[in-house]
This record gives structure tokens, C-alpha cells and sequence, in this order.
């Protein structure tokens, strides 16, 4: 079983990603594939005059800030026209994708942030009514259903609060927790940049292997940004059972078989290679 | 089991659609939603600089032309925006919503439309590029499997051409489709209209009961423009063997009630009621 994230930033080869999948469902893997939308919310939000605003919180994480018409034009980018627009080429391919969102059947259920704590103009600002939240259950009956009858779920990155409310949640995370659940061997993330590296300016830099008990220690040193996120799911979903995740570029021609051959940051064990 | 269709026009209220969904669920009867997109399709067609086009064929008929941009915005509304909040809405009423597209799981597959042929400033034209069609396979056994293990699908009316293109569907025949694929007892139909009318300019000379030898008679006197579709889909899913389709008034407090108690046109069978 491989769980895949795919996308989400600028330069991601979907339509790359999309070929491996079907070749790696044509040779019998189950595959679950997580996508992202934040790059294209970002461009319809400009285009629907709701600009996307970024918020810089007290410990000096930025973020986005997603009110409740972020979140909307979120669902319908991520959840409609990404999702929608990979499950069509998925079943061109021969895949039997099915698309769903964290929000159908509480695929993904998490906790709301509270109010954002966060410093506008040097002063520090409450910002309340936000929506996004952090995945803490992850609906295995259902993914494994559908496995079981043949279907490649591909899943957008939302879920449900326990009060329902629809959440926009970290695709990275989201990636990560649903491996956990579903105790994949591997789970792939792809993104950007070609992996971890020790030197963020020189994409030569970057780090092989990741021995699960160095994680911990490559995330303080080495990441920044995003790739802390990805790090963060990776370091749960070893902890849960995953036996390896690797980060690896997603902006070149067989990016799946390429991250699976080795070609990428693997945290946790060096195992029998998938790809080719 | 009951199939219901509800909106995709404007003045529908899909607030009290989703509270008489829930109170159904909740009583221990097996919902599949169906739901429209075409208004906030035209909406967000606008706002995104794409603005809906309408054409007339020549046989009279005005119909939406869908191109791969319209189409994409439809996925968007319909799959994204509609089907997502409606899923949320549900799950907040304890509804075990899920949330799919015709495109998923290739639940719904069809011929796409060829080219159009079209009048415009009095000359026939051919217009290619059209991205829409008629639903000709339902994939029973993947609804059949989401409520038996107690989910409610939300269904967005898209389907798979059979060469794996996305295609804008009509959601009053997709709705007839899943009731007749699904052996439903009853179809509702919901619109901003009371049902079918003798006169349409009167909403007082609606027509309370159509037997089934009757609808095709009804189709030719009293059917006008989106009434066609509804009372064409009608008579195909009586023909496949549901029980009623009960075509009725969205637009009031508990519809669904109102309509599963008689209020409305009830094509077919008048069976026992299943509203208070």
C-alpha cells in the first residue's frame, strides 16, 4: 500500500503523477492518492476579489487565514475542480479513482483552531473565525471498502470538526495520518523541492536517509517553512506504523517511481524498492 | 428508498431539504441526494469573466453550451461548492453524508452530446466542443455498498463519457436514472415550481395525479422547457420500476414532507404515504 501527496505549491507535474499511479495500480499496488489546492485557491481567490490573506502568529509561523468564504472557494478548488479534474484523468488512465473529501462519510474528523493569536503592525491581535484544524481521525472502513472493491481513493484536504464544520487541514499532515491508519509500508510526498536539504539555497544538498531516531534532530536543524510540516507527518506516521516516508521532487518526469527508486529524503527504514 | 432531487434552479430551499432528509434518515429510511448546480454555475460563470452561453437548437430547444471551461466551472460549483456544503449541512443534521460526483467510481457513465446544431442570427450552425450528455449506466453496486454500510450519497450530476471525459448531466435524469438503477419506491423531484401545472401562468391548476399510461399524453399538453426532462425522466424510471416519482414544490417549509404526503404532481402509482 502506498499513500501519495501530491501537489498543492506551483511547478507539481499532476498530470506525471497521475501516469505512475496508473502504472503502479496496473501492476496490483493499492494506492491512495492526497492532494492539495492551495496555489489555485489562492489564484481564484484573487479572481473572485477575495484575496487570500497570510497572518504571521506570535511565535512567528505564517500562515494562511482561512475565514468562512476562504474556506468555501477552498472546497470548491480543492475538493471540486482539482479533485474532479484528477479522478477524470485517473479513469483515462485506466484507474478507478474515486474522489472524496475529508468531509464525506467523516473521512477525516479533527480538532477547530481556536482564534489565531498573531501580530499585525507590530501589535499582537486576536483573529477570530478561523477554519482550519488538525486531523485526529482518519475513517479506515471506509478508505479500506473501497480499496477492497477496487477503487484509487484520491482525497481532498479537508475534514470535519466534531461539530461538523468543514476545515481546510495540511494535506502533508493529512498524507501522513492517512498512511497511519491505513499502516502503509510507504508514503510518498511530493512537492517542489527534491527532498530535505542541509542547505536550503543548493538543491545538491539534500539529505539521502533519515534514520527514524534523527528525525526529531533533522527538524530542528534542517527544515523550514513547509518542510517542517512534511517532516512533523512524517515523524506521526513512523510513530504509527508507517514504514517509510519519502519526500521527493514532484516537478519531474516520473516523480512516483523516481521518490519510490530512492531518488528523495527516505525518514525511517531502507526497504525493497517499489519502483523501477 | 427514496431518490431525491432538489435544486439546481434559483428559490429552492435547501436548508428545509436537508432537515427532512435528516428527520427520514433518522427514522430509518435509505436517502440518495441528487443536486443541480446550473444557477450558481451561471453566478460564478460571471464572476470568473467565462458568462453562460445559451443556445438554440433547431428544433427550438435553448439549452446551456457547455464547453471544457464551463464545464470546469461546473465541476467547481456543483462537485465543490454545492455538493460539500450540502454534505456539511447533513453531517451537522447527523446525516452520515458522502459526497460523489457522477465521475467517481465512474458511478454515473454516458454518451456525450455530439455537436451541437444550432440557430444563431436566423443561420444553422454546427458547434463543436460540447461537454455534455445522457446517462446511460448507473454503478448500482457502489451505492448499494455506501448505504448498506449507513452513508447517505450526496450526488453532483456529472458523468464519465465512456471514453473517460467528464460530462455536465441533467440532474432531473440523473436523479430518475439512480431511482430506477436503485429499484427506488419513490423518486421526489423538488423545483421552484408546484408540480405540473395545467396552466403555467396558474399555480392553482396543478395536476395532482398522472398514471403512468397517462404521462406521455401529459409530456405532449402540458409540458413546457425543464417540465420536459422532468416528466421524460419520470417516465423512464416508472418504466425501469419505481414506484412514483412525485414532482413537487421546493421552494415551502418541509418539502419533502409535503411532497411524500401528496403535495405535488405524483406520476404512477398512489401508494401509502411515508410523510407525517
Amino acid at each position: 500500500m502506498i499513500v501519495v501527496k501530491a501537489g498543492g505549491g506551483q511547478g507539481l507535474d499532476m498530470e506525471a503523477v497521475c501516469i505512475d499511479v496508473a502504472e503502479l495500480v496496473q501492476r496490483g499496488e493499492q494506492v491512495v492518492v492526497i492532494h492539495g489546492g492551495s496555489h489555485e485557491t489562492n489564484v481564484y481567490s484573487d479572481r473572485l476579489g477575495h484575496p487570500p490573506r497570510f497572518v504571521t502568529s506570535v511565535s512567528g509561523h505564517v500562515s494562511r487565514y482561512t475565514d468562512r468564504e476562504t474556506l468555501e472557494i477552498f472546497a470548491m478548488v480543492a475538493a471540486g475542480r482539482i479533485n474532479k479534474l484528477t479522478v477524470e484523468r485517473l479513469q483515462q488512465l485506466g484507474v478507478n479513482a474515486i474522489g472524496l473529501s475529508g468531509l464525506d462519510g467523516r473521512l477525516l474528523e479533527g480538532t477547530r483552531k481556536p482564534a489565531l493569536r498573531i501580530i499585525e503592525n507590530g501589535k499582537r491581535k486576536v483573529l477570530r473565525g478561523e477554519y482550519s484544524g488538525k486531523i485526529e481521525r482518519v475513517n479506515v472502513r471506509l478508505l479500506q471498502s473501497l480499496l477492497e472493491a477496487g477503487y484509487t481513493p484520491v482525497v481532498a484536504p479537508l475534514a470535519l470538526s466534531y461539530e461538523s464544520e468543514a476545515l481546510n487541514v495540511d494535506g502533508d499532515r493529512a498524507a501522513a495520518a492517512i498512511g497511519a491508519a491505513l499502516e502503509a509500508q510507504t508514503v510518498v510526498i511530493l512537492s517542489n523541492v527534491p527532498g530535505v536539504l542541509r542547505d536550503l539555497s543548493d538543491e545538491n544538498s539534500l539529505i539521502d536517509h533519515i534514520p527514524e531516531q534523527e528525525a526529531e534532530e533533522c527538524l530542528d536543524r534542517y527544515a523550514k517553512g513547509r518542510m517542517k510540516k512534511k517532516i512533523l507527518g512524517a515523524i506521526e506516521a513512523l510513530h504509527d506504523g508507517v514504514g517509510q516516508v519519502i519526500i521527493a521532487d514532484g516537478r519531474v518526469e516520473h516523480p512516483l517511481h523516481r521518490a519510490l527508486a530512492g531518488q528523495g529524503t527516505t525518514i525511517g527504514q531502507l526497504t525493497e524498492r517499489v519502483g523501477r
